[in-house]
């Protein structure tokens, strides 16, 4: 279930009396990434812990249904985290906490919601399927207004080919083609595809979303690498079997931009 | 027909053989505005000026369509200048330039189209209309992929309320009332009207569209954030028209900010 590294222990641990859990959503052109990394590396967690402790007065430690890379965005990102404040006592008012974080957060990262959550409620474990969701704008010149939030391709591509290229990654399969090789050799990259598809919003504006328990890392920017090979005619669909197959990681397309990628939603249960 | 106040002369005059017309799309955010201003103050025509003389090895001197403020952006921008270079002579690749000046200036200018003009089109005075956009968002928390395109506006709006309120600024009117002041007082305020309306996008997406033959200075985002006052039902759909016959701008509602708004289009004959 692990997806990524363990980030470093930063927070003091307290004793629980509410569970919180937030919804975020961040523009992550300016971040290291989600995960809390060492001082003076700009991370989404390290902001947001930050800012919390600040608000509620004691250290926050999130954890996070999907560690989301350097220039990866999100619009649905889940995070929990502990209070020795009590909330049905008073004691702490999420409402006042989210305003307060939103102001001083504002404008890359936004909490969404903040509500109590149950004690057994766990961001990433807990969570049953992530939706994640690249944008490509497909035009002879760039969009301005995506520069940071779409990867620009400016050959046009064969939306077709890359619709027939979804179809193999459905399913459950070893993903190592697809994946960064964990630093861990042990640990499994066999993962289970709900859901792939593209859609074209038309003006060039093309949409990947595709859903899964869980991703292993860097592997839906793989898949659309690879999908563009396909829609560029380098590579064609019914290839993605046998590359599946290889589990060899020179065989795949190449790694799509980070700024493409939103973390877009997280279900429970 | 003068919009604003006319930019200090920059470029050295040259003997004109082709005259070149492009679409230029900006994010406004990193720009003072448009027009040219002194050296060291960003605007979108320096860096374009800039940039051309460096490619084509002349002085350039921008006309454009629309100048727009601090912080507005554009789509659909239209420009011209004049080159002592002869296209026709294959001295001027337009392809070549407007690939050159994407270059140099991406993310935040692009450089939609480059074509050779007839001698007697004019950015500004061939244009027979402008379209605006203008975007918020009406949603509890705020965007952060909108934060520098959309007014965020937490306070539920009564759109349909603001649909009622577009009616009265239909037409030919003098919009003393919605424009600053023009530093020549006998500079007249009556502009046309041809179309303005909103567009429920859902999620709290609310856009507005507005053509006239030209504006005034603010006029658009006076006219939005006026529009807004009566979605907060701090005025009501039928106090415009009286507000039009005042010519007083200090019956209108507050100047909606800058960010919001975008020149989507200019149109010719």
């Amino acid at each position: 279930m692990t997806l990524f590294e363990d980030p470093p222990e930063t927070a003091t641990p307290v004793e629980a009396r509410t569970r919180v859990r937030m919804v975020v959503a961040y523009e992550g052109s300016g971040f290291k990434g989600f995960a809390a990394q060492a001082e003076g590396v700009r991370t989404v967690a390290g902001v947001l812990q930050e800012a919390a402790h600040k608000v509620l007065g004691h250290p926050v430690k999130l954890t996070c249904a999907g560690r989301t890379d350097a220039g990866v965005h999100a619009w649905g990102q889940v995070v929990h985290f502990d209070s020795p404040l009590d909330a049905s006592a008073g004691e702490l008012d999420l409402a006042s906490l989210q305003r307060s974080l939103n102001r001083m957060l504002k404008p890359s990262v936004v909490v969404r919601a903040a509500d109590v959550a149950s004690p057994d409620f766990d961001a990433r474990f807990s969570a049953t399927a992530r939706r994640y969701r690249y944008t490509i704008v497909n035009t002879p010149t760039p969009d301005p207004f995506r520069a940071t939030t779409a990867w620009h391709v400016d050959t046009p591509l064969d939306v077709r080919a890359m619709l027939a290229a979804c179809d193999p990654f459905l399913g459950e399969h070893d993903f190592s083609t697809f994946c960064k090789k964990p630093d861990d050799p042990a640990r499994s990259m066999v993962r289970k595809v709900h859901d792939a598809t593209w859609v074209d919003l038309g003006e060039g504006i093309l949409r990947f979303d595709i859903e899964a328990q869980s991703f292993c890392h860097q592997m839906v920017r793989s898949i659309v690498g690879t999908i563009v090979d396909v829609g560029l005619g380098k590579k064609r669909a019914g290839d993605i079997t046998w590359m599946l197959r290889a589990k060899d990681r020179s065989v795949a397309g190449p790694v799509a931009p980070a700024h493409g990628l939103c973390l877009w939603e997280v279900l429970y249960g």
